[in-house]
């Protein structure tokens, strides 16, 4: 639910988010290069016809990460008449101001992962949306125990209820046409007022949280060894990556819509990606534990 | 215009339309294996619970094609509200059925394309739909007048306006995030009515004439060397071509709708992708030279 607040307080936390996300991308691209240990994250700042902008950060091709994306963006202006009606809340001018982190790594035992967090002015409400998700295409057990057990802990460090974004995440990160759930899940908000102070440091710490809980995981896998069908079944994987994003994902269609930097917005695509047709995986194999995993969500933390 | 005619009629319609689909499917298949000289169509039948079911015939890994799908659908049954709202003409029972080719070779020189066709009947009307389209990686001037033309001349031999289902499918095969079309064209349309008799002739026609608009194409690139860099640069336009097919596709994103047999609503997906970040063509090169079409379409013939 949105929170009414003076046109100050509002703007005041805008700009709490605009800088706290700028420390955080440089922050988490340091850490990215860090793990990778190659390649290094480019950078390009864009403008927004409507007004705001962003810095959008790449790493391609490295040792570890075959693509990373952190962006952060700042935008603002007038709502068109499509968006009004969809968005929540009311008045005419918004803002917006995001993080976003997508991190494909080459090693297909290394799962891909995702986190986002936002706030959303419109008129004179605010609210905050984020969320932070797993996407393995192997399953290793103790890696989404890991993952799910630090974003248990950020949630309960900031009173907000882990159970709840845990189950908003399993049903936001679904493929309706596969019956199939994007990866093993996390954490999902999209609406979530109350305290505006409280709001922004809970969702800073949800970014934040990404690099504990994911970090370790690459490590563990980055180095395992893989053959050819390890690699084919990470691309297949990757499909679906790319069917969720360019038919569910809401942040992807909003950008779409209102046309934002499309090199920005599309960063979250995975480099190499394959569809066979109808592939199944053989009964009894590793890939088909997957797959049971993602057809019936687990508890994990 | 959807035309207004006895159950009876529509239903002779529907059968007629089934028969020749299903020939034709044959046909088709049997001509692209022996362009392809080493591999063949594998055959699914399947049932939609609905009512009514299809066969799927795809081609992996071929010499020449790297994927090929040749499918035939005929559904009928119960209109969900929503699909009702949206479907043109009146009625609650409809029948669908229809052919739809997507090929995709190999060698980058080599271009996608796609056709498909359709008779609906919903109530007591019915109407044709369909198109075909070429969606080079590289562009071959002689290639893009060699298919519009054979196109040109199915329409003209059946009394219809090329013109207008020319640009109906530079309206449709577009891009509207990128600014680019998919590809250099061909024919849209998607509310034929008249006489129903002359549409089953026009539509098998069209069906046909993909094999004399494209196979002379592809045999005249299949064994042009090329090198890392071009198959680069077809992998990342066949993301154009997921893009497209995801994110506006009206038949990829009705069959994910209604649920239908989602391996053989998404055969049309290319086979090897790529998204590397914020892609630039060299100045003055061939690539950059295709996307210059693509942002402006022409006239072909």
């Amino acid at each position: 639910v949105p929170t009414e607040a003076p046109r100050e307080t509002l703007d005041r936390i805008h700009e709490a988010m605009v800088g706290a996300m700028r420390a955080l991308q440089g922050e988490i691209c340091g850490r990215l290069e860090q793990l990778d240990g190659a390649a290094r994250f480019s950078l390009d700042a864009w403008e927004r016809p409507g007004g705001g902008g962003g810095v959008s950060r790449v790493l391609q091709e490295g040792a570890v990460l075959e693509k990373a994306g952190v962006n952060v963006s700042n935008v603002h202006g007038a709502l068109s008449p499509d968006l009004a009606r969809r968005l929540g809340g009311e008045g005419e001018d918004f803002a917006a101001t995001g993080l976003s982190i997508v991190v494909h790594p080459r090693n297909p035992f290394a799962p891909t992962a995702h986190a986002n967090v936002r706030f959303l002015r419109r008129g004179r409400t605010g609210w905050f949306g984020g969320g932070s998700d797993l996407t393995p295409h192997y399953l290793f057990e103790e890696d989404c125990r890991h993952f799910h057990g630090v974003l248990r802990e950020v949630c309960e460090r900031h009173g907000q209820s882990y159970a709840r974004h845990k189950k908003a995440a399993d049903d936001y990160f679904y493929l309706r046409h596969r019956g199939e759930h994007r990866g093993v899940g996390g954490i999902f908000f999209d609406d979530l007022g109350g305290d505006l102070e409280d709001g922004v440091r809970f969702v800073e710490d949800v970014a934040r949280a990404f690099l504990g809980a994911y970090l370790p995981v690459v490590e563990r896998r980055k180095d395992l060894p893989y053959g050819e069908a390890e690699r084919r079944w990470q691309e297949i994987r990757r499909g679906r990556y790319v069917e969720f994003n360019l038919v569910y994902d809401r942040g992807t269609l909003f950008g779409l819509e209102t046309s934002g930097r499309i090199e920005s917005i599309l960063m979250s695509l995975p480099p190499a990606v394959r569809w066979p047709y109808d592939h199944r995986p053989v009964p009894g194999s590793r890939e088909e534990a997957l797959l049971a995993v993602l057809r019936a969500p687990r508890g994990w933390a």
